[in-house]
């Protein structure tokens, strides 16, 4: 017997609702926010062919389709606190649902952001997803948005680039690799971590952040354009992933520059807050390089190790955009 | 040249921004919620061939994927502030886009409701859309939500019934009719008005409400469930569209009880408050039909004049589900 789209919300996606929260189940849910809080809200679709594979592991498909929202809302400094879903599907497969629930509402419990809404479909072809994610931002705080770069500021990025780039190409099969390798850096593709508390820690450290979706080089660019402002990349300081010692140069600097789906923050802060930075990378366990700075003007400039300056066009995924 | 991303966004979606909120163009959106108001949520989907024709009219189709979000709002009883769109497009058409961004930027305007944030992605070859409208409830109110039914309330329904449906009838090939008469028929299917100022104003008169967009039996099946109780529904006073005088009895009968996308709200509201809901309904120049009673038990009777009760089965529309 086929579910109902009512059954199956309710099997799958109705959890325990915090206090206060009016969850799954109603036209609309409603939720309390705390005196002078503001709220952040973002909104990121997955789309089959485009941004997974058919037959992708679905408990990964969950977590990132939720991850990838809790990294915006991580590039604006601000406290997850609810989320919605929208998932069309060609037909009902429960142990396809059952598998990205699991995913997706494991990483909700990680970080204390329930799923209150939502609405599901039946589609005639392709998986969709659509996430939206509500966060707050403390009374008093300024969010990490696009346009606060400054001139003088340092340019850091979290964690490490590239890895979700290769796996990519070889799962293209533009890049040939053992099981090994593949297996071991397409985690970084399926399976991203977004950097919550990095975001919200960042907080009075930074002026401006943007998580890197859609390759260094383009995100930077929003920034860049959006603050008035220009930078410096030190491609030798780029914190390249380990696991891709053993490639082509030139398809690691590809990957680290202009690969997309990392969700590492790169954000631009006061050369004042730079040991508060370096603290607060010990204190998180999670490596925070700086790799630049912002310059007067509008270009980003990668400058090597003997000072040579080259202008980078921000290039990286732009859907509809022309493909390469 | 194609139009990229981003380009799309900005020229089409990046409307004049309220004070006070951070919109389209950053990771997410940020805007302050007034003290002690609670925030409500919501997110439908809609999906070519399930929610519309390809070839619809797309300042409509931009129009009704807010409108149902709006609709879902006003069944709670709250004041929109601000939506999100997520759009998939096989490939940009972009007279259609503008089109789509007229229909949907239009009703924006008229509600006070700004477009903040969002997302576009190509997809293989449906259309979907994905809105999400955000709105609040003023301090101290209980909102409509649908567990709130008692025994003894009136039950109302806005506007009339079955246009919509009988509309569908005729597209699909159904039932034949006149252009002339498809033409003014149709307008309830694609061009409906969210209750947006009657559902903030039934706060404080009403219980609760859901707006019918799957049906009025499987709708009110939905608060009957979630409110523990019964209901009897009297169909000789539901309120037929006029336009559907010419129409089998039977047709009609189906499309007024049975019928989705029909977008007025169905409320109940305590006996005591008669009198000041005939006075809304004539303050808002809105038919407001009284069309049964809350009941113990948990059936959906129909009473006929004749008194002769029948129960229903709540039949509507539910994706997923077995189909007619």
């Amino acid at each position: 017997m086929a579910l109902g789209e009512f059954a199956l919300i309710e099997r799958y996606f109705s959890g325990a609702k915090p206090a206060g929260i009016l969850g799954v189940g109603d036209d609309a849910a409603v939720m309390g926010v705390a005196p002078d809080h503001q709220l952040v809200v973002c909104k990121d679709l997955m789309v089959q062919g485009r941004h997974f594979f058919a037959d992708v592991e679905p408990a990964s498909l969950g977590h990132k389709s939720l991850a990838v929202n809790l990294s915006d809302l991580a590039a604006m400094g601000a406290r997850p606190s609810a989320c919605l879903l929208g998932l069309g599907l060609p037909s009902i497969d429960q142990e396809w649902v059952s598998e990205f629930s699991r995913g997706f509402v494991a990483l909700c419990e990680r970080w204390n952001c329930p799923l209150i809404g939502g609405d599901t479909v039946s589609t005639s072809g392709d998986i969709f997803i659509s996430v939206t994610a509500l966060g707050t931002l403390p009374p008093g705080t300024q969010d990490l948005r696009r346009s606060a770069a400054r001139v003088g500021d340092d340019l850091w990025v979290s964690g490490y680039l590239g890895a979700a780039s290769v796996a990519l190409e070889i799962l293209f099969g533009h890049v040939s690799a053992s099981q090994q390798t593949l297996q071991s850096l397409r985690s970084a593709l399926e399976w991203p971590e977004p950097r919550v508390t990095l975001g919200q820690r960042l907080l009075g450290l930074a002026h401006a952040a943007i998580d890197i979706s859609d390759g260094l080089t383009q995100d930077l660019g929003h920034v860049l354009k959006a603050s008035n402002v220009g930078a410096v990349v030190w491609p030798d300081q780029l914190p390249v992933d380990p696991q891709l010692a053993g490639f082509y140069p030139e398809l690691v600097r590809r990957a680290v520059l202009q690969g997309g789906d990392v969700y590492e923050l790169c954000f631009c802060a006061p050369a004042s807050n730079r040991l508060a930075i370096e603290e607060l990378g010990r204190d998180l366990k999670i490596k925070l390089t700086r790799v630049g700075e912002i310059i007067e003007g509008k270009d980003l400039l990668l400058q090597s190790a003997d000072g040579i300056r080259s202008v980078v066009q921000p290039k990286g995924f732009d859907h509809f955009g022309e493909q390469p």
